[in-house]
């Protein structure tokens, strides 16, 4: 329990808020899935992690796609015709419909209204659009400030560029004693969201750092990568990477004060579904698992049927169901420094399951060996005595080579540490070997 | 979809009026296991559809079973010491136990009483009674009309003969570009009653004219048979045919008002079972599917365990539990237009399903193919845009070569046809192969 | 059902009084997992059947474990400082830690504190304690009596003995056609409690007379053995036997008034475990199954993953769980001579089952055989002629070879019996044949 162990070590308020604080400090970034908004957030990981960043051409064939043009924007606006900036990307740059070519001319109001995104069952939220893939501009306001514009000329501008460049990207592999891999992933492509997906490139930047103190068999692959375009490029240069992958959570919407939510990988009974289940019901007992479905974030391209690789989802809030998602109210407010911790440790006490779990087999295997002459049966001053001896002696009983600690933890009810210290207690008493 | 397509394009109320009429018609026939009336029924679905009539003689030995005497009758009476008939085969020939033989004396009350079957719960209702394979006599009157009759001398005449002759059934197959076959069975071997089973012969013989008009994957073989002895006959003396049936539906009482109720085939999750259990968990929320047993119509001659076909029964009432059941009760009252063409829909659908039930190669396997490019994304203007991007992403995910658009649809949740139609879409766009 | 029909054949008052009586007689011994009260024990059960007596040294080797040394008892008292025995070894033996060591001395009460044991929950009542691995002595008293002792000195005397001698147990097999064995376990260590296991000892022992009486086709062994040690030093000196174990019970707590419960082998979907199960579900409704867990008596040994064996544990009350377990309220008002009986009875129908339980194949598999002229078709005044149609039905359905008559009785819901006597019925009338 290496992670979580350092986790309870560090001070819990201060964790707390420097989480909090990163998601802060990346908060007014304008990103996209190019440009130099993404290249900033990569270097600003970098400064907490030792991030490799990787950059492709536009125009690279990526699986059954092409890496698109890099988009940048130095500003934007609409004024109306005293000149004054009624609408202005350096107030909230979710006022410009991502990826919008550049525009500079002066309209009716009827002209601009056809590049104007609302929404009107929250009127005074600005919507967050996207056009990666169809060159188009427009603005996005909230519906009350669109239906108060008079009529009159207006003088729109997108001070923007697309062209050839690069699709950026980031990736820190910490290599464990296997080069079995375990997967986290997190799209960086949003501008100003805070729990979509700023709490996820917060959770796995600290995660990392946890993780490269550690020694730890699995080799661990970050990723901070543009959603979608991203997960194809980099699954598109990295075959053999991939097949080395064991295990994966793609991090996403977990710095809401929700409860968690699990959606399994496509295989759905694979050992991360496990894992995560056994966690959640051990630490929220609220937390619920979804099945799988091919929509959503990254996991569709790692569940790819090609690929079919036994990667999930951990979220708070899911994703298009809360209805900040996607508007200017999924802003800071809506993050909350426990619930990224909590995240955290989560994640810390995944990881550490998986990390260990082991079969093993019983040495004694016929009948109970004599637990009392090797000083193996709790004394009754320990924390819950009854519990140590179910573990041990569930451990004995199961350890036949086959059945993983996991499988044993499932099967007795009880929670996988205490299984955990039981079977390296047994086998430091030379009643269990390593069986895998 | 092709049939129900075409049950799509033909006037509703016309055809339900029709479906109806042709049960009007052959409801007054007196029908046995063999017999005039049992020809007579199949000539007139003969004037509908293309059956082949077979004759097999008395005393031919059909697996552990021996084709019996034919049996007819022209009339049959009570009359009392007046000289009036009281009970009167012409007017209901339910009144006569049927495969009685032949009898004429006159006898006094308590003899005749001996040979009076009524139904007590019931007391205006006249039962249904047979006794083909015990030679006996006698009479079914109402209860009410049987405690009525005054003491004194009557006169009984049952005027049929039971002799060497043939067991009557008939049979179309219309063959498909495969040689597998979809078995569709009903029993002609009640007389006067209406659900049972005029509703399963007068849908199974629209279905065969639906069939008739489209082109198909599978051979349909319908079998209209005298219960039992006719199922054990037709298996009896078509081994090759019957290992070629892939699905096989019995229709019995589907004409009533009732929802639906199927049982199940032997094998209890055959491509029939899940396919009639998806129609209609889509088609009639209150529809319930029944385990299999080995008794009920001639689904358990089938699902014997030497030839355990995948053949299931379709019912809306359940044989032996309505009340009217086997009764004058059952009568065309008791059947509804509306009720008879939602069976053949519901029939319709099931083979539109085992038709289109494929397995595809997703082309594109690693990670999600660009819809946007191909056209792929639905158009906001369409009935469900995202039902069928949902079924879009679930068709190319599951696409391994593995899964069958049943089992997609199955674990998307989505209705089969959203499901098939995306695989043609897809499968037009080079998306998809075929792997079976 | 020859063991069920025996038993009912029997004076059932009478029968449940005996097996009352024997454990009364058994009662006021004090047992122990070695020495003479144990022994005495099963030499009053070698009075009832023809068990034979094991004696094994102390300090063999035994699987994990080492035969203990053995402990006999013949006094134990506390004198007050007025010479009167305040604690008396021979009033209840239950005062006495099991396997004290023996002591004679004067002691203040402050001393004497540290060696007695109550139940402050319970403050009438006297603990059981045992000290067998570890040397120790001490005294079990209710709670109200030890803190009722005044200051003063106290002599104190246990006339024990520790050394090396044997350990006893008790063991019977009853042949069978085929040397394929049938396991019947219970533990003959407790002094004196009633529920734990007078009980187990009482039915195992009237069960061993039934068997004896009957052609059978498994080997029946019995044993009567002390708990862990005894299973122990069985496995180890057995590991023949143990291979041609098929089916296992350990009986305990069975003489109590609660329902039925039963915990399933480690195997969990094992034919005795399927076996409980069916009977328990037709003849106690309240009856409850439990998961298989590595702690409660011997089948924690027999089930250990060495050995594997599909051994459950059939109870009543669930040791541990009702509060006179291991106290002196645990006496014979706790044992109701209707629940002994009703245990014997359950332990007949499940033994019964199992020499039952045979595969058959249907001889006339195409097709349903025709019944009527066979004389099969149930005659209506039978008990539940319908019932045994279905039974027979069922049977004729399901027997390729493949399902067992257990199988068939759960697939049809019916009783196991009724299945069994068709499945008789059947292979008299030549329909069907053995198939293993």
């Amino acid at each position: 329990m290496i992670l979580t162990q350092q986790l309870d070590r560090m001070d819990r308020a201060a964790t707390a808020s420097d989480l909090y604080e990163f998601s802060a400090k990346l908060y007014p970034i304008c990103r996209s899935i190019t440009g130099n908004g993404l290249r900033q957030t990569l270097r600003m990981i970098q400064e907490r992690i030792p991030l490799e960043l990787q950059e492709v051409p536009s125009g690279t064939q990526v699986l059954d796609w092409t890496v698109p043009k890099e988009w940048n924007i130095s500003d934007a606006y609409v004024k109306d015709s005293s000149g004054r900036r009624i609408v202005d990307f350096q107030k909230c740059n979710l006022h410009v419909v991502n990826y919008s070519i550049p525009v500079h001319s002066r309209m009716p109001l009827s002209e601009l209204k056809k590049h104007i995104h609302t929404l009107p069952e929250h009127p005074d939220w600005i919507p967050y659009r996207t056009s990666y893939y169809k060159e188009d501009w427009g603005f996005c306001l909230s519906y009350a400030h669109a239906v108060s514009l008079p009529e009159g000329e207006y003088e729109v501008c997108i001070d923007s560029s697309l062209g050839d460049g690069h699709l950026s990207y980031g990736e820190l592999l910490l290599p464990g004693t296997s080069n079995h891999e375990i997967l986290i992933s997190c799209h960086v492509c949003h501008p100003s969201l805070a729990n979509d997906n700023l709490s996820g490139i917060t959770v796995a930047t600290r995660l990392a750092q946890l993780v490269a103190k550690t020694t730890h068999r699995y080799s661990y692959r970050f990723l901070f990568i543009p959603g979608t375009i991203g997960a194809i490029t980099w699954l598109s240069r990295n075959p053999e990477s991939s097949k080395r992958i064991r295990h994966g959570l793609v991090l996403t919407c977990i710095g809401d004060r929700n409860s968690f939510h699990y959606k399994k990988s496509r295989q759905e009974n694979a050992e991360i579904d496990r894992a995560v289940a056994h966690v959640l019901k051990h630490s929220d007992p609220s937390a619920k698992l979804l099945p799988f479905s091919p929509y959503g974030y990254d996991e569709r391209q790692f569940c790819s049927p090609g690929f079919n690789l036994p990667v999930g989802c951990l979220m708070r809030s899911v994703w298009g169901t809360f209805p900040e998602y996607h508007t200017s109210m999924d802003n800071l407010h809506l993050l909350d420094p426990e619930s990224l911790i909590g995240s955290l440790k989560v994640c810390a006490s995944i990881f550490d399951l998986l990390e260990s779990n082991r079969r093993f087999k019983n040495l004694a295997p016929f009948g109970e060996p004599q637990l009392g002459r090797r000083g193996l049966y709790p004394s009754m001053g320990g924390i819950s005595p009854e519990k140590e001896l179910h573990a041990r002696l569930w451990t004995l009983n199961l350890s036949d080579g086959n059945h993983s600690l996991l499988d044993i933890a499932e099967r007795s009810g009880l929670p996988f540490d205490i299984v955990c210290e039981s079977a390296e207690l047994l086998f430091q008493k030379g009643l269990l070997a390593t069986a895998d």
